[in-house]
């Protein structure tokens, strides 16, 4: 319920530590990425639910690295955990699991994104109902939250947290339909925008999905027990088997009894998953969408040597999120896959720079260039998208100080253009290089010697279509296109946001 | 919202330090003592309204060492900073101090008691209503919250703490009335108990006290602002003049041009204040209904001296709380004051004791037996109060080891055999040792030469009243007497607690 | 080894917690007292050897609170725990206790006044030497050990502190006599200066005091077990009897079959214990020079009653260390002794104040005026000792605000116009205020109607001596009359201190 | 001094740190790698010395995570300061940086290994001699450091740390040469074994590498400071040029006038440089022995295709050290570079596995099979070495679980069946694969379809020698061979470690 609550405990540290472990190999620490705000994690009847559920958040913790949290339930009560930091800061000792009882749980990972970084807005959300204990864990962003919000909040609800997730629960608090189920499907008709919702009610566990499917939502079994993730991956690390994607728009009720019911309380529209899951966001060794994300990133490689090829000595992946793609680059060009840059583990932000010492010694602590290899030779570097491009810059620029005679630069995915509404974290359209400039510029920007992005049909096909329905997009790709699948309702009503409106946007007109 | 938060910032630590600050001279560390829950401080108009209410707090210190907030507004927005542990520890920086700008601050000094030890019952409590921010500062204790709460949970409000304190707050927040005031008056007319609120909201500051006035509150000046305390003594810290006591069924309202309304929304009660804050809770340098404590505290142990002298050598307090007491009986048996047990101001639970060690080395470490003054003397003990009789069974014993002849006892109230249920952290009845037993017994028990008590009339008497009205008493002395002034909802509804039901109790009776 | 280690562990919170912990009775916040910097404690054969020395350095709290460390020894090896803060943060864990197993333990308080502030000062030191482990701990000061250093660093020592009682060691490592006993004494043998040592080693404990017996050392008896301590107060509360003082001079060893031998290796010359000791340092409860210290206080004064009679309504002693004094003084003149000024226990040095607030606000937050008693009356005041003298006059002048009519000092001690080279933590000599300045210009700085000092002979009446030994003093006394018992090898030899030199005193010549 | 200090600042939140960051690529957090023990870095006559001198640690973290130390000299006093943890966690802020001012700062990172894990064994060790400070950084062992320190124990000299760097300062501090160089020359002479040395006075700075140069230390210049680090790696992140190697028995002074001195005072042996700083220990970017590190790394795959082919769809690294040598293998062969094994960054020691869980979570943790890639495939794993196998196995059964129908196993490096003393952490001998077994038994143990390690011969032709050396070799290969090129004093005087002899070796003899 605090405005703006400082936690007392020493806030600096909590940030070295974060500075600290910002090392996984899907983030970059200048911010130069497209970041996905959350996972979730679910299992009901499992001997050890919460043990479970740490370690598959623990194989999600890339899609959430500020902070997690713990529900589960033992049949009487709900018990929650949770930290900022990572899951095995918080979760990996005994006492932290034992605090923790019952055969169902449920977890979160996150960024603390606009809804601040307190320790309030860490998932799962929890509230007494009259009905018993709701817990929710969320991944996906509505985009008429703050209309909801202000509705509720006139008739009296009082919310604690900045996060969206909360209005949820508040109409299902108000819902006047008597059973969760339904009071749960009277709230989900009312909000617009992406979800993937784990949810758990002394009757067991619910999972659904919005009915776009834009944010992935698996679901996974381990002996009796029923799992769900936002991946695959997850279900690998805990020794479970994946079953299927819930579907989007689907309702999936699991009882202590195991009986497990699937509704589809909103129809059946079309879906259209998120197509950045292939391209970035989810690990390479899940399946999304049916396909194994490696594969995918290495054919979308391939597509792009066919699209933009190169005349160089080598190929280099921008590590580590360039390398399924370098490699499928390199196989279809029959050039070298060379490790042209390396990575450390490494990173923190905020290392004072000695006075005489190198620019964008920043960048080189985390990418240093492999001398030794690139002096004197002709490469085409592959990364897997621009963002800002100011890191791309950098690198081109260290590439060439070390020696490098051409740097060529190569995109597997079209330019990201538009913001996103649906729980991903993007920077500002303003700040976006491919809002603001066209293809040469841009090159100039980075300074590379050529410049090319896969093309929108192309990334389609080698996601295994057989091109973009321009009528209906099989995926959601507003990123690229500015075609937003959902209506914007707090986008729009929001004034001081005017200058971003994607519709005003001449590029996209 | 969350039913069991367990911070992951190790708890341990906490609790460590918290055993280390239970140095106060009005806490006993075994918990045989009662425990006045909170004490509030306000300050609207004022220029450095935080750093003011910072101070205040630090000397209201002992009404709630475990936890301490501050919330402040600047016009705009309210700011909360809230930490476990003493004022100091947690707002003797500059930096936390910065954090809370604005010319209007309330704080809340607590122990972490039924509501739970995380930081979401450590008020101020904050809430962002249709009418904008709302905080509150609450000392007392509602005697039908649980009622209150499950009306409100059926209707779809979610509380976020376990605090009845924030009953007001959905009260308030689902109320009727178009004003703010009109709303607290609304919500305050609901509830039954005890309180002393200080409520900021973004047109200024509300100070409240329960009809009876049952715990204390007093208004001060500093120059153009108005504060509000719990007592006076935090006004002669920061430098500021006391005006007088908020009246009992009074609800004050400070604008930020300056303007004080009074207004007595629930007519004119009887007063009664608790007598206890003259008996323990309040310092010995406050005043408290009008008298100076200390005064009060002598002329109780004078009044003792004539009711139940002692043939002895030597007055003894049982520091600290019993000094001022001691005194007075000293200076009217004309017998010599002596510091007959020294204590030590370094307290920590949890000791391990050698195993060679003499008995009740807990109670030594915080008083010791002054041997070379008591050995071979007949002393006569003089304690504010007995609860449990542990602790008086304990040092009667380290005298007696010391080498004193006799030993008395006296206590400076009356026996101590009901619960408090406005606020006050009292054992449960049948720990209390005048509830379990009469005196002959309890002098057994505590193995004294001889025991007395102050009489009920004559403790009235010591505090200016010529004797205690029976039929509509002047002070709140229900855990004395049993006569509770208000009807005790929750209690009677509980089942579970009917063990202690005071009106099936045979000696109440 | 390291000059300046700065521990990458949060310091700041060390530093808070100290703050929020000097709260004892001794210590004045403001730093205007004279401080003792050390306590010690041992035991030999008892079954819970660490247990019993974390219990009784915890009762010699007073006598240093800034760092804390115990080593124990199992018959096989030492084993070693130090830590900034209070014992009770410490050592009072189950763990904690258990990291030290043995028979034999050790421990020490201490200030960290000149060797700095890191652990590497934290006593009991410990070394490996040819001859196995020799751990030390160390009440008082050598007036050589920078000469004695010099010359051990030439030779190829290295220290690791710069504790002075590092010398002790290295003299031991590198004696050439063949048993630890006889190296210690030829290391002793080159020191000068007071000492109170407990020594550990693979074939017993050694207790020692230097010839003049300056600091404090007694020997009590728990069971089997031989203890020492600084104060005796450390035997009450860990059940242990007092045997008697450490005689000046003797050097006792305990071995692990119980035998206890005494030596005198450096003659009988005439004792000198530290007369401050009955002012100030030790607690109430304890004996020391075979007196109470209660008895002593209240000797003086009923001594300073004779010496300094006041006109007045009210004795009121300066919170807690002038109140033994106070009682002697009241009980002396048949005036009444009362609490005029209530002190707070909680302190913390840095609060921001309100800028509308009074003055002195710091003296505030520690002790407050008892408006209620004191306006309108004339009093005198009793304290211990004045040092600085600006806490005395920021007390005077709280009382006149109160509205106290007259208000008269008087001080348990002569003027404190010499620094102490002996152990005790005393201001540069040009801040005492009776080195800068006659009786009048003090009373004038204080602003007190009269102000008077216990003479130096009324002193020596009081602690029981018939008059001072003007040739051969029964104390030491050098903080009142510059006369040094020893002479001051490093002080001489330091130019840059010459401005502070005793005997370029016109005062003191 | 302390023999077994254990620090009170909560021992197990250091662990839950250091767990939650062994991520970087080189260090398998099952301990089945060999650990280079350190690395050093230092500058002089640089404007912001210890701001290099972090940044360049940092780029050598991976040579030690568990402790990091910078010393800094501003021309008047020495600075230190230390901590658990990585180089970002410690050094990263402002405050940190200037704590450490001056023209000249050294520093060391470390594993905590035999000489415990407290602060005092971080390194740089620094001691107040006779002439003035003097502190060191180590990367090495001696192998004659425990009959040196009983020597110098018995002369009387008391070890703080259980480190034998601090042997050295030992030796310099009661050397009786006039000069430092000389003190230091003095010193070296005695000791036997590896190191790369920083040494710091109030001179100027001295490197220096043992006669045998085994471990590595590099030269560089940034504007007018000379800089010196473990690896070249060091000189990009902080954006100065690699000047040379220092030569192996070279020590250079390098004095504040910028003058530097070369001399070698032990004669010219045949170097003999680690040869596994190539396969495993210095990042793939650095330069060592006057090659690439990643040259030689896909030199030794291409060896190792040439030598032990397979018959396969897929050349698979085990991640990320595997990944050179993977490189060159699948380029020598033609087969497909894939990866087949996705590694997690975020790894945590302790988590608690589900009971329902497969077996091997905590290898997949770590590693993770690209199922959709490897089902139905024939692969090959390339690795870099292998320790004790039991990780080998457990990727070997987890490729089988995710469907490889064949899994080969090649290793770039012989097989590991020697201890090293000379500064790399190995386990017991009895503890390696090689050293227990042969080959086939080998391959059963792991499980694999075929295995092979690279030649020692290959090896050699791999980083540029036309064969090994027999009679002289160009490398230290004793990790290999058992041919140890220094005597191994303290390991021969050990009677406890007499097992492990490895004269008593049947596979060495």
């Amino acid at each position: 319920m605090t405005n703006s609550t400082q936690k007392s405990e020493a806030p600096e540290r909590v940030r070295d530590r974060l500075d600290a472990n910002l090392t996984h190999p899907f983030l970059d620490a200048d911010g130069d990425k497209l970041r996905e705000e959350c996972g979730v994690f679910g299992a009901i009847n499992a001997a050890d639910a919460s043990a479970a559920t740490a370690l598959g958040l623990h194989a999600l913790q890339h899609r959430g690295q500020e902070a997690v949290g713990i529900t589960s339930f033992d049949g009487r009560e709900f018990y929650s955990r949770r930290g900022l930091g990572h899951v095995a800061e918080n979760f990996s000792s005994s006492e932290a699991i034992g605090e923790l009882p019952g055969h169902m749980a449920a977890g979160h990972v996150r960024y603390s994104t606009t809804g601040g970084s307190g320790l309030r807005n860490v998932q799962p959300l929890y509230a007494e109902l009259a009905s018993g204990g709701f817990a929710v864990a969320h991944n996906g962003n509505f985009s008429n939250s703050q209309a909801l919000r202000s509705d509720l909040v006139n008739k009296g609800s009082i919310f604690q947290s900045t996060s969206d997730t909360e209005v949820i629960i508040h109409l299902v608090a108000t819902s006047r339909y008597p059973t969760i189920a339904d009071r749960l499907i009277d709230a989900l008709r009312l909000v617009e925008g992406a979800y993937a919702l784990i949810v758990m009610t002394p009757e067991g566990m619910i999972a659904c999905r919005d009915p776009l499917g834009i944010r992935p939502l698996v679901m996974g079994r381990m002996g009796d027990a029923i799992l769900f993730a936002s991946e695959s991956v997850a279900f690998d690390v805990v020794g479970a088997e994946l079953i299927r994607e819930v579907e989007p728009g689907e309702m999936l009720q699991v009882g202590f009894d195991g009986e497990i019911r699937s509704v589809r309380p909103f129809g059946s529209p079309k879906a259209r998953p998120c197509i950045f899951e292939h391209v970035y966001f989810s690990r390479p060794d899940s399946y999304f969408a049916g396909r194994s994300v490696y594969e995918a990133r290495k054919a979308i490689g391939t597509q792009l040597a066919i699209e933009a090829p190169a005349d160089v000595d080598l190929v280099v992946p921008v590590p580590d999120s360039g390398v399924p793609a370098a490699i499928g680059y390199a196989q279809q060009s029959g050039l070298p896959f060379e490790l042209g840059i390396i990575r450390s583990h490494y990173v923190g932000r905020t290392f004072i720079q000695p006075s005489d010492s190198a620019r964008h010694s920043g960048v080189k602590r985390k990418h240093n260039a492999n001398r030794g290899l690139v002096a004197g030779k002709r490469i085409v570097l592959i990364d897997d998208s621009i963002v800002r491009g100011t890191t791309s810059m950098k690198i081109v620029e260290m590439m060439r100080e070390a020696g490098a005679s051409e740097v060529h630069f190569r995109v597997a995915s079209p330019p990201t253009a538009h913001s996103c509404f649906y729980g991903v974290d993007t920077p500002e359209r303003s700040k976006l290089l491919a809002a603001r400039m066209e293809l040469e510029p841009m090159r100039e920007f980075i300074k590379a010697d050529s410049l090319a992005f896969i093309s929108i049909d192309g990334l389609y096909r080698a996601v295994g279509q057989k091109d973009r329905d321009k009528a209906c997009p099989q995926f959601c790709d507003a990123c690229f296109t500015g075609e937003y699948p959902t209506s914007l309702t707090d986008f729009r009503m929001t004034e001081q946001r005017a200058a971003q409106l994607p519709f005003a946007d001449p590029k996209a007109a």
